[in-house]
């Protein structure tokens, strides 16, 4: 299954794709017939559905779109999980990345977090903070937790991702360096646009070894594969979830590969009307603009 | 207004202090015949109504209370915020702090993040982790946001500021120590009791100078007033809030003045049963227990 949001912030509801074309998916979800059909506006109770109901639903969803019901082509597309309780986020996860920050290799996965202000649709533009000149982008891979866990093993954990999404974790070098923690640098209003969708995890044969690419205003920036993270995703999982618990609907953010702007000879950062493409093998891409620096009153 | 919150996790209701009592604040909405009697069971409905509605429910509170409807006195209470979109924490924000950490003192807040999975209610017992040998207490003022702040002067920040609570930043000093991002060490499970209860702003003549005290099995281990702050709540506010978009809920907790566990000789850090409570005048105290240790099976 591959699910999305649409519509005005606040008021997202969960779409589903139907080949080439999006469907409502309560309106699915009526036309299968299911009880609950009105609560599929929900994409955390879309996740949390039964696989039967689920694959009903996405045949009505089929059945709609060949009646010509599907949404239109340029929806806006909100984040595919729009509140998440956490948003977990790795550093310092690909060797090449970490050479070129010129930090050593870490012995536990290194987490920081982002918040719901940060989330975006797959090709929402980004409000340009103001407060930053050195705005970078981090392409990666996001999974999406499906059901709580606590204290569990790689394997038990990777059970309970409910799927992948594209995911990029842009950061402000300048306020990221202010610090010893990375907060400021990270939590940026728009600055964790993700999608266009969720693809549960039934359809990612291997989500190890997946190609990333990153695109800036169409010059090809990062390309690496999800295999060459250091910790693996049941290993981010299971070191994660030791300490606490991970619920439904949680994203977890898995690093970045090298090639980043700050990486770059000479530095390469964005500005308003850069573009910035994010594409994983098979889960789609971001495709984000920065938008105009804001006059600052107190600057 | 003093607004706290009972009943078990997911299912929090909003109370309201009546002298030393609490009253059920969607039932004293009721006695007072306001509109939308049924949504103050929903703490930030309570934060949101405007002061005369406000002041009509907490005369209709004191009258339940000399009618005998209180709550009993042993409520269970929960955090007085209890889905908070975000809980920001300032770090090294107290100069003697800065001080026994060893650490440079900061140019800008040093912030960092916690989740709702640490928050608990004022006498709750604290889940042990398990994977900590190294718990430590950091009592703190933390505020919480009443409505939107973005790019706001330290000034209008101030106006923002739905109220003070007590708050404990637990850490595990081991977790902490072993990347150079904190998360792991302060995103634990219950590592964030707060309470007993909200207090509004206008109840807090002066935020800037409370005293701060935690007792640990009773003995006093830091006592301190929040003047000594090295960013003081408008400058924080400002700063967090030139970054991101502050939401009404978000909790802010300002940092921990000298007398950590770790800063003690010998180290003091906190195991089964220890108890310890955190009490700012005016403000009332947490005190949490922490729970036994678990069997850890892959350990």
């Amino acid at each position: 299954m591959r699910l999305a949001t649409y519509g005005p912030p606040g008021m997202r509801r969960a779409a589903l794709r139907a080949d080439s074309s999006l469907v409502d998916a309560a309106a699915a979800a009526e036309r299968a017939g299911v009880a609950d059909a009105a609560r599929w506006r929900d994409a955390m109770h879309v996740l949390a559905a039964d696989p039967a109901g689920r694959e009903r639903v996405v045949s009505a969803a089929h059945a709609l779109r060949d009646e010509g019901a599907a949404l239109a082509g340029d929806v806006c597309l909100g984040p595919p999980v729009p509140r998440p309780e956490k948003i977990l986020c790795i550093g310092h996860n690909y060797r090449d990345h970490v050479a070129e920050t010129q930090r050593a290799e870490p012995t536990v996965p290194v987490v920081f977090a982002k918040f719901r202000n940060g989330l975006r649709g797959a090709h929402d533009e980004i409000p340009h903070p103001g407060v930053s000149d050195e705005i970078d982008y981090e392409g990666e891979l996001a999974l999406v937790i499906g059901r709580s866990l606590k204290r569990a093993t790689a394997r038990d954990a990777m059970d309970a991702v409910a799927g992948y999404m594209v995911f990029n974790d842009l950061s402000a070098r300048d306020l990221q360096r202010s610090a010893s923690q990375w907060t400021a640098g990270k939590a940026l209003d728009g600055f964790a646009p993700c999608g266009p969708e969720l693809v549960t995890a039934d359809e990612v044969s291997d989500p190890a070894a997946l190609q990333l690419t990153t695109m800036v205003n169409g010059e090809r920036m990062q390309d690496a594969s999800t295999a060459e993270m250091i910790f693996g995703l049941g290993e981010i999982l299971e070191y994660l979830s030791s300490v606490m618990t991970l619920s439904p609907g949680d994203i977890v953010a898995t690093g970045t590969p090298s090639g980043v702007g700050m990486g770059q000879e000479p530095k390469r950062f964005l500005g308003p009307g850069d573009v910035v493409e994010v594409s994983i093998d098979g889960l789609g891409a971001t495709r984000n603009r920065i938008g105009a620096r804001p006059e600052l009153a107190h600057a």
